[in-house]
């Protein structure tokens, strides 16, 4: 990389902060602008939000598109929603600038599952910007999918993937123990998992995005999220889970095909989960197992694939891509 | 896919005649040739060859432009030897003949390295041609390389990158436990060193392979083989090793970057070596620790990657390819 890529960053949340932090400290990334709605950031100097010592010169922005026209920017680091309904608008935006875009969107790991009508729109309008954007994170975006994905070529034969991921969610930040249903009632749960609002967002599009990878067509999906309920009381930095009471979640996502189960994606995410770990494993041709000891932590390893995939987003294709399409993942200064 | 690839099979060594049978396990390819210089196996059915109950009506030939000429082809899969050299000529008459090509040669994995001025001429005639070639196997091209660049992908920072390949050569073909030096005298193996005719071909460049991906220029490339001495008599289905006769090598590469030593490959393979694994850590934010346990076995991994790249020839940009410039690497049928 001989320029540095100019970077918008657009969610100033966790994830979105911690991106830009660590574009900042990247000598091929020049942070140049910063999007956030909440009324108590805007017009904010960018340092400042982040917590750092000095000013950057960035006043956080609520209005994109006047950003958009007015910067000399080539990409935009998007942690806004999962919803990728909800991203749709920002991310037309982005395209129409002409900026590239790497989202962490979870449902844009693989739009064409929820959304193809969308997701088709987004990939013309991509190829005519001639821009390139991609969902990705850790999970989804990496663990679950991109990297058992490889480890499939190794194989022959394939009867079955699957994965599990074992996150303590003590070890996260509060917003994800919230999210994971921590101190949550059991009548809490069910109402917001009856609204699909509880629990990882994404194990589905990692599926099918697997299931896409290998060339398979699934008969059938299943998805479930059920309660975890504490063993003993666990303590953490933010909250307390009282013995008895909800810990977090236990989810699963199966693809059946012929009649069987082929891929099957398990992720326990709970405060106090024991043996952290990611695990995929091939039954097939040869047999392999896979174990990442402890697991890959989200918080500092979401952020680092974000803006990881900037340089492959400025070298791809136009359109709107998966982690596939793109050049192999990897880190690049 | 919706026609299958058209194959010709050059080279019926273990490994490609393990390529071929695969090949034909595969609905997305049909093997449309077969070349070996042997002249024991030119003018026999390839179904002969290959030990199969049946006849493939392929005549087995050491023509190869011959070949090319009469037969309707998209890519060949090419096994004959681990030396870049040796195999240009070859390669450039299937790349004249406008084939795609992947090759289990080991210095094909990162022909930059050691042999700039012909990988240079071998892309401009890809390119010329309109088909892409690429080099790849288990080892390099898979565990020790691809595998690990794609886990860089999760970090903040990286300070260091270590691979570790243990591979039990009793497990392996008796090709490849003869080539490792078993049974070899002292003197024998310190001949074979000095002509750099002894173990694993490939560390150095799966080593600058990593580097070029993460953009790191190296100071220095240390390689390194010392023969390792069995402490107990063991005996193969091919052969047997005394105690204190020569059972195998211990190797590693070395980058160098800023006088510190940032990526270390190590391979130990020799017959009866205990636990055998490919492990790979990174020394950064976050630190990562990935193991396979049992190691990815190469007899029956190789065979699948070469096979299971040839989709991503087919799809792929013309030129000279290595391991991270076509979509990601996969199974697919």
């Amino acid at each position: 990389m001989s320029k540095p890529i100019r970077v918008i960053q657009y969610g100033l949340g966790a994830i979105g902060c911690a991106s830009a932090r660590l574009a900042l400290s990247r000598p091929g990334i020049q942070l140049v602008g910063a999007i956030d709605r909440d009324p108590k950031l805007t017009g904010k100097d960018l340092g400042e939000v982040l917590g750092l010592q000095r000013k950057l010169d960035i006043a956080v922005t609520d209005k994109p598109v006047i950003l958009f026209a007015q910067t000399q920017a080539d990409a935009v680091v998007h942690c806004t929603t999962s919803s990728f309904v909800e991203a749709y608008e920002q991310l037309t935006e982005i395209v129409r600038a002409g900026l590239h875009c790497v989202t962490s969107c979870e449902e844009a790991l693989f739009p064409y599952y929820r959304h193809k009508l969308l997701a088709g729109k987004l990939d013309d309008l991509c190829i005519q910007k001639s821009v390139a954007v991609v969902g990705t994170g850790v999970n989804p975006g990496f663990v679950m999918d991109t990297l058992a994905l490889l480890l499939t070529m190794a194989c022959q034969r394939i009867d079955a993937v699957r994965v599990l991921r074992v996150v303590d969610a003590a070890t996260r930040r509060e917003a994800l123990q919230r999210k994971v249903g921590a101190t949550m009632t059991k009548a809490q749960f069910d109402d917001l998992n009856q609204q699909r609002k509880i629990g990882h967002v994404g194990l589905a599009e990692s599926l099918v995005f697997l299931a896409d990878g290998l060339g398979w067509a699934l008969d059938k999906l299943n998805e479930s999220v059920a309660p975890v309920l504490a063993r003993k009381t666990v303590k953490t930095e933010f909250l307390t889970v009282s013995k008895g009471s909800m810990a977090g979640v236990h989810q699963f996502a199966r693809g059946i095909r012929g009649g069987k189960e082929v891929l099957t994606l398990e992720l326990q995410m709970y405060v106090g989960a024991p043996h952290p770990r990611d695990q995929i494993e091939i039954i097939g041709e040869p047999p392999l197992r896979l174990v990442l000891e402890g697991g890959v932590p989200g918080d500092i390893a979401t952020p680092a694939i974000l803006v990881n995939t900037l340089p492959r987003l400025v070298e791809g294709r136009p359109g709107l891509h998966t982690m596939r399409t793109l050049g192999l993942p990897r880190m690049t200064l």
